[in-house]
Parts: structure tokens; sequence; C-alpha cells
């Protein structure tokens, strides 16, 4: 390719709006240039980096066995009707309608519509398992989109979805993916972490985020020293350490308590310690239940697990109003002690506690009245839950369950894997297959997805220097940027055709108006792992110069190929 | 692959709604899915077909200087309207609005998307021309969706767009891209007439269709013997013979007329032939104007040249009310001679007349009074028209400009060249360039499309026989069917792992309950172009046939390695 005719050239500014180098990059040395807020272009430069992408997925999806197809884009309202995601997914979703008023979803992930397309044939347990993949247009109607292409509102996506008889066979693929997402990543210079993830509204028990490490990322997760895998806060599980336990059961005690409502002002009240108060937080769901979280006093309710507890959707906090009237209790003065006596007629209410109640005894905290504590409150005793788990927060600080500190890290997700078990195939109908036994079963499933615009911003984020861009080999758009200096034009075209007859993909900067500090610094800034330069000064031989190193060379042609041909690019 | 994981196997009945053979075969053989009507799934089988066909289109696209990138698929509205194309396109384009009530044109063409991606950057004069391209998803709203994969709501199109300095330098370009088209479609198999077309909504002044004679197309068009090139009856031109225009003008004279409205009333009554009869149809244009298109009786008007002619947009006829309240006149005694003297105040009335009436003298028809006629009506001398120019039809039997008869043919249009010229760079701010002489200039443009999906149609409607599908190599899902039969499972299982060695694609049937003769009928419906088998009767040998030939043969694995290297697939 010439660059002078190459559409999408260097320009010296960045936007104002782009805030990360990754982005500034990307848009000045003209591999994408934005639509809308969140909408991108892929300029010819940012298109080959992409297609190299996707080469490097389809080759080692393929490998393990994955078939490509292709679904529409536009999916059938229906179907995301019938697994009642249309709600869960929320604002998220677009949905549009055609001339003759049917309604579609904008595809943001594409569950119902694989196994819409699966549940067409008659599959027996002889075809399975099968995974299948696409790449196609996703749509995610975010509210805000930011730091060029990593979050956006339309992006290309590969996304997989395999089918088993169950559980076992579906094991072996979940491990088969995760290894392959690790190699996809390596292969384009990342090095991803597995984070244990929520589910969200791709439904599911457990799946697993790929993160690669970045300040710049939004992906924050714990993580223990030498460990491989990382962990969300929303489903870190830790040891909830043991605090009195040898204590012996008080009698509960209801005392005049004129406080604030904070937890600090029950602390300093009765001159207790924090982990040794109950902390109650109340929720409305979406049928207009309460819920009443129960928690130690040290620790927070993380919602997502308490949701999952659960299994609700929508959530809101109770009001001040809504605690007096309908619980009769007192915001600041909440307890499960008693709080299910003098509901007002019709209330639901449903008393959800961590673990961690188990760890102390002799608790403290409100009475539901203004202005009254009660002491020695002990669980099972003193108050019962309707439900019982994990609902609290992981923090930094905070000990693994194996024992060891918990860290925080920061980093970007470049891809996902997720169990789906039944969840799909247990919503839609007729999504089953024959099994040995001849019956009708359920499909046991999963699905992988990455977003490729996201993973060249975090290839471009982490392989830069202060001049610009460092493409790995296996991404970069050209392997080789030919400089042709004043003087040597004819013998730079020579080079050019003859490394295009070899087969190497070269950008030849073949302008004739431009400085040769200009060309350099161009080259500089697209990133081409090769540099080459025709000069006067060359003689026979062509100057040859990594992106990443900072010594040149004078090789002559031959040895040149030789080195593109093995050493540079294995 | 193993045909026995494949995800979409071979069924026994196509749907009932599918009523063309390539459909039939396209479903049974596992090939695509209907979604909903007009939105397919592309099987593994059948994306394979598709991304060769991509590849195919991609490596001409490159070899003439094409430059791939990728646009959003949700085009900002505003763009469309600064080209007054969302009111034009119609009912065909879907629009959506995000949650920030942002509205989008859901891209089924992307002439503004590119002006606008380009007009981003300062291009001069020596950055052109270029040729930028994308595979990318395409909507179209249409009313009917019908035949499988050849109308249909969405597809893949490789769309391609050039910006050039000028006239002549964009001519060149649209002769690279006519052969690079007949190319294209040569290296898969399908033979191409360019007929010339009407841009349509698309904008600019010519277009050429790539069609595939079919008696199943929806693209009519006129053909003289040995032309190669084809044209549409909405811009075909052809001889208009001349009458009597050796006659001398007569008075003219009006005469009682009492007779139906209808032409053939009219050769009745005057015992005068057709083409000496005036025919006279009215329109309404899109700004309440009322047009009165005027032409020989032995001629039909084409609305496409008409609206061309008069650069308008949108039509209706006139009420038989309009005509006797608005121009004061009578339906079916319509005449340009003297219906402006009549009007009714404040109705504007173009007169618009075919080139034809200059080959009558003499001619009759009303006279704008119910049961009155004009006899010897002379253009000039009785009436005058505001615009004159062809607007007639062309039919078959008529005689081409080169004086040969003008056929029809059918076929189906797989590709598109059109000539934009500065359509958008006039309507669209900035889409200009810097020239030699500094100066600030539109750019000339072209825009290129190929429809992937119907591409695929037309090739298994092409390319089959009573049996099923017979891809051509180049586009083949695989270039192999193995076949392993009972007993020989073993070695089967060897050709297969030596020939995905050698880097063959095959597609090996190894299901072990199924027959076969299930097996041989599979493969002819599947339509890989080398079935190999392996059986007891083969001994050492295997035997090879091609999908297109009866005779088999028996051949040593080197060889048939050898062939399937060289000579299949050159």
């Amino acid at each position: 390719m010439r660059y002078s005719k190459l559409f999408g050239k260097t320009v010296k500014e960045a936007p104002s709006e782009a805030a990360l180098e990754s982005h500034k990059l990307l848009y000045r040395a003209g591999f994408i240039r934005e639509s809308t807020a969140g909408r991108y272009f892929f300029l010819p430069l940012g298109e080959r980096v992409q297609q190299k992408i996707m080469k490097i997925i389809k080759e080692e999806m393929d490998r393990i066995g994955g078939q490509e197809m292709l679904a529409p884009v536009l999916h059938p309202l229906f179907l995301w009707q019938e697994t009642n995601r249309d709600k869960a997914v929320g604002f998220e979703l677009m949905k549009v309608r055609d001339r003759r008023d049917f309604e579609f979803a904008l595809g943001g992930t594409a569950e119902e519509m694989f196994v819409d397309v699966v549940r067409k044939f008659q599959i027996s347990y002889k075809d399975l398992p099968f995974n299948v993949y696409q790449f196609s247009t996703k749509f995610r109607d975010e509210l805000r989109a930011r730091g060029g292409l990593l979050r956006v509102r339309e992006f290309i996506m590969k996304d997989a979805y395999s089918f088993h008889t169950g559980k076992e066979d579906f094991k072996k693929e979940y491990h088969r993916m995760w290894d392959t997402y690790t190699l996809i990543f390596e292969r384009m210079g990342l090095k991803t972490i597995p984070v244990e993830a929520d589910n969200g509204y791709i439904g599911g028990e457990y799946s697993h985020e790929f993160v690669v490490e970045s300040k710049i990322g939004e992906s924050r997760f714990l993580i223990t020293k030498g460990s491989e895998v990382g962990m969300h806060e929303d489903v870190a599980r830790f040891k909830k350490e043991e605090k009195n336990l040898d204590e012996k059961e008080q009698p509960l005690k209801e005392v005049e308590a004129v406080r604030g409502a904070s937890m600090e002002d029950g602390v300093e009240f009765h001159n207790l310690p924090l982990w040794q108060q109950i902390k109650d937080v109340v929720y409305v769901d979406d049928s207009g239940r309460f819920i009443l979280a129960v928690i130690r006093g040290d620790y927070e309710v993380n919602e997502v697990k308490l949701k999952n507890l659960l299994s609700l959707n929508l959530f809101r906090f109770a009001t001040d109003e809504e605690i007096r009237e309908k619980l009769r209790s007192e915001p600041g003065f909440i307890s499960p002690a008693g709080i299910k006596d003098n509901l007002t007629k019709g209330v639901e209410l449903i008393v959800v506690g961590d673990d961690s109640l188990r760890t102390v005894k002799n608790a403290y905290g409100g009475a539901n009245k203004k202005n009254k504590d009660l002491l020695n409150v002990n669980i099972d005793r003193d108050y019962q839950l309707d439900k019982e788990g994990d609902i609290a927060m992981a923090q930094p600080g905070f000990t693994s369950l194996d024992g060891e500190m918990l860290f925080e890290k920061r980093g970007i997700e470049v891809g996902n894997i997720f169990q789906l078990g039944e969840y799909y195939s247990k919503r839609m109908k007729n999504a089953t297959f024959i099994d040995k036994d001849g019956k009708l079963k359920p499909f046991y499933m999963g699905c992988y997805g990455i977003g490729l615009g996201r993973t060249m911003a975090t290839i471009a984020e982490i392989h830069r220097d202060e001049k610009g861009l460092v493409w790995p080999d296996s991404v970069a758009p050209f392997l080789v940027h030919l400089i042709g200096l004043k003087g040597a034009e004819e013998k730079a075209n020579e080079v050019y055709k003859k490394l295009n007859e070899e087969g190497i993909e070269v950008l030849f900067d073949d302008r004739e108006d431009v400085s040769a500090g200009v060309k350099f610094a161009d080259a500089d800034l697209i990133g081409i792992p090769v540099r080459l330069v025709v000069s006067l000064k060359t003689g026979d031989k062509i100057e040859w110069k990594k992106r990443n190193q900072e010594k040149s060379e004078l090789l002559v042609f031959e040895e040149l190929v030789d080195r593109l041909k093995t050493a540079v690019f294995p």
C-alpha cells in the first residue's frame, strides 16, 4: 500500500475529548474516527488490525472445533420476551419496528437467536456437543460512551454458544475455552487474568472475565498474591473471622438510646465495636415486597450477591416514609428482632441475613422504635432469617478462603466465558435434544464473547511509547513500513515491488513533498513492527529498524526478506 | 470437519413457502434457515460459502487498490437529511431512536457515511483517487421478501465508494470496476451481463447492474443480439421511426366526437392509426403541480424517464375530478393544444412531450371538452412544450439506436456500479478537496455494491442438478466430501487426518449409523466438488468422483492430493 493514496493519514492533534493515550494515538495515527458518540469508523489501518484480531480468534476457535455461522442482527423481540430478557436488559436494549409493525431488538448478545436456530433441527445426543460462533455487529445503548473503543455503543463481537448433553460435557468445553482465550490474547500480546464474575443479565450460574491489567480499566477485582484467578467483588467469597463466639449469650435488653441514625453513632453511644452492631438495609423488589438485609456491622451488603441469593431482578431502597408507615419501624433503629410482629396489614417482608451474623454473640442495634436500642441480640434466639447466605461485599485487605490477603487490581475486560446451564433451554420452548434413552432433554449451554474493538484499544493501550503505537507483529496493520528518502525514490520503488512479490505486507511512504523527519515521526506514530529506510546513504543496503528497539542495521535485500519470513513473524 | 458434529445437517423436506429450487436446496442441504421473513441464519456450511465469496471480492478489490474499512451500521439520521434521502428512500429506510432520543437510520447504503468520514480529513488532490469499501450488514425494509436469499430485509453487502478529482479520473475507475465485477463473478462461476439502469434513490447520472441471466430473476432488460450490454426499460433508448413527415400540415379542426375515453375508442371513431393519435397522461408532483405528459399514441410513458427529465421525486396520477376542476379539461379528451388557456386560477401546469411527437404530422386527439376532438394537431404550431425529451418506454421488438432489434431477457442482479458525480459532495457541506490551484472543489464520486447472500443464491440457482447443489470449486464450503463406509472406518479416519495435514478442506461423513445410500445422497445434495469414498472394496486406493461428472476412479492417496492441489483448484 502506498501511503500517498492511503485514506486516513496521520494528524497532529487528537480531539480534546480523547482522554486516554490509546484513543489519542489511534486517532492521530489514522486508525479510527468517531461517527457519533460511541460509534466508530475503522479506517483502513484500523480495519486491518481488526481483521488480524478476527483471524487469530477464528484460527483458535476453529482449532478447537468451533463452527462459524451468522445470525441476523435484528432479533425478533418475541424471542427476548420468551426469556423475559427484554425487561432484564432494560435501557441498553434498542428496539425497532418495521413497516409491518413487527418489533425487533438490535442484538447486543444472541443467546435466544442461537437457541432458536438450533431448535429448528431435531438434535440427537450424537450431534452434541457443538460450539457455533459468529462475528457480528452488536449494539448496546450505553448511557456513557468512553475511552474511544473501550466503551462503545456499536462494535463487532465474536460470540460463541456451545450446546451439550449435560454439565460434565460442558465443563470440558468451559476449560477448553478458558485455555483458548488465554492463548488468543497471548497471541495478540495481551496477558489476561481470568476473573470470576457475576453473570448479570446473561443468566447462568458462573462466569469469568478475561481482564488485562491496566490503570485505565473499568473492571475492578480482588486477587491474592501469586494467584492466577481474580474475583469480582460481586462474587468474591472471603473469610468472615469469628469474633466473640466464646461469650455466653446474655439476656436481650431494650435500652434508651438518644443517638443519630448512623452506624458510627451507635458505636459511639454504646462504646462497643462496630462488628458487634447489626447493620440493616431495606429494599423494595419489583413486585413491591420489602427485603430487610441484615449483616455484621463492619461489612457492606453487596446487592448483586443479594439479588442472586433471592433470585430477584429489580431493586430500590425503601424510603424513610415506607420504613415508618409500612414496616412500622424507624430509620436508623431497624432491627430484625420483632420487626415482623408489627407490619402494616398486607405488607410482605423477607428478612435475609449474611452468614457473618453467626460470627458474633450479643450483638446490638435498633429496636424498631426511635431512640430505643436492643443489646445482646442473638441470631435464632431473638430473630430468625427467611434466607441466609453470603451477601457481604469483599474488600481489599480481607482474607481469601485460602487464608491469603485480597488485593485490588484494575483492568480492561476483553473477553468473557459464561456457564449458562439450562437457563435458556428451560425458558425457551422445544430447546431440547433426544438423549440416548429416547427422551427429550434441555440443552446444557455455555457462551463466550470477545469484543474486537475493545481488544484493539487494549493492545494499543499496552503496546505504545511516547512516540506512538508499537503493534505486536501478530496484529500490526502492515509488517513493514518502508520509507524512501530524497534521491532514492527509484530504489525504494523497486524494494517495494520486490517485497510485494515476496508476499510481505508493506506500507510504503512514497510521499515526495514530505521531509525525512516527518516520515520517521509518522512511522513511529503508526507503530508498524519493522521500519525499512532506503536512502542515498544506505547504498546497496537497506536500513532495518524494529519499532520496539533502538538500534538499526544495514541489510541486503535477501537477508531482510529472510528475517521477515522467519525471525520476526514466527 | 466431521459431519457427525456439524451443526445444520440435511433434511428431507423444504418448507412449503420455498418456491425456488435454489432456496429448497440451500434449506435441505443445511446452508440457511429463516429467522423471520427475509432475515436468514447462515449455518456453518452457508457461512463458509459466504466467506469464500467475500474472499474473492476482497482479493479483486484489493488488487485494484481498494482499501477495506468499516463504518457503523447505525447512521445518524441528520446525514440522510443533509442529502434529503431520508425522504427519497421512503419506507425501505428503518429508523431507530436511542435512549437519548437521538435518531438513526439502519444503513441500507452508506454514501453519506463515507462522505462524512472523508470530510473529517483535509484531502488534497495528491491523496486522490481512492476507493474505500466495506463488508457490512445492510437493512432494507422490503414490502415483500422472496426467493430465499434473493430478496431479503437484512444482508451483508460489499459497498465501495470512490473519490476523484473529476470526471476523467472517475471514468477510469468506473471501467476498472466494470472489469473487476466481471472477473469477480466469473471466478464464482457466474457469467454477468452489464445492464444500464436508472440510478434511483442512489442519485447520480448513470449506473450498470450486473445481471446473471435466469428465468427466475426479477430484473428485466432489453438487449440486442450479439450485444454484451443490456438496458433497463427505464433508460433504454430506441429508434422512433418517422411516420408521415412528408405530409403537409393541414388546418387545425375541432370536430364532434361522441366516443369512449380510451385510445382504441379514438382509433375506431376516426379510423386513423394509433400512432397518429396524441396520448396524454396527467400527473401531480409532490408540490402539487400538474404535469401533462404527451407522447405518440403507440408509445407508453415511462415514469422513471419522466421523473429524470423533470428532476422530480414523487408522482401520482391526477384524478378525473382534478382534470375537470383544476385543468378545466375532460378525461379521455385532454389535449396539449390550448389546455393552458383555461386553467383554474393558481394552478400550475407543465407540459412535457416525448420527442416522438416530432415523427408525426396532423395528429389527432381530444379538445379539452367532452365529445370534442381536434384533427390536424401539429407541434409548435398548435401546442408548445415546456420540456421535451425521451420519456417513452422501450419494448421488446423495438429497434435499438444501432438499428438492431431489442429482445427481452430476465436475470438476477448480483451487483451494481454507479456514477454519483457530485450528487453527494454538492449536497453535503465541506465535501471538498484542495485542488492544485489551492481551491476547494467538490469530490467526483462513484459507488459499487455486491450483495453476498443474493450472489450465493444465484450460484446455487445456476449450479445445481436434480440431485442437489453443484458448487464451483472457488466457493464450495469444502473441497472434499470424504465418505467412510462400513468396515473401513479406521482407514477413512486416517485419510481424513492426512488430508487435513495437507491443508485440504474436508467434510468427513463419519456417521456410523447411516447407510451408504444416505451418505451418497447427502453428498450429492450438499454439492461439494470432489467426493472421496473409502470402503472395503477400494483396497489401498480411494474412490474419486467429481460432483459434476459421472465417472469415478480409484486413486492412491498421493495422486489424489496432487490432483486436489493442482488440477481441480488452480
